[in-house]
């Protein structure tokens, strides 16, 4: 299973501001909504545990919004 | 569009072992392979200048991997 975990809207995203930055500065013009977030991949037993796992550990639900997603191809 | 980036296989992945042995301590049992990694989720004019991007500033290619994923329902 997949997680991605990302800065809720309209909470600070540093990691976003400096990459958006620094894309101009490279010679990449054009880039925008730039935000960097986590992200988790796991084998579990029970899918289900993972909303859970999220809330106390994986992600900072206070600030934080996090996507639990299916890996094509992964047996859990 | 959408980057997931992670430790390359075989590189030390400190987040996800701490993660792994967090989570039984938390009652969550049998997960296994547990890798932390970045997300980075951006808008660009040209698709193309993400391979680059994700060499130049995104990823550290020499210890890891990315993966770039156009977003559905998105414009770029």
């Amino acid at each position: 299973m997949r997680v991605l975990i990302r800065p809720k809207a309209g909470i600070l995203d540093p990691q976003g501001v400096a990459v958006e930055r620094a894309l101009p500065a490279l010679g990449f013009d054009g880039a925008a909504n730039v935000h960097v977030g986590r992200l988790v991949e796991l084998d579990v037993e029970d899918s289900a545990d993972l909303d859970a796992m999220c809330q106390k550990l994986l992600a900072n639900p206070l600030v934080e919004d996090y996507e639990i997603q299916a890996i094509e191809g992964a047996h859990a």
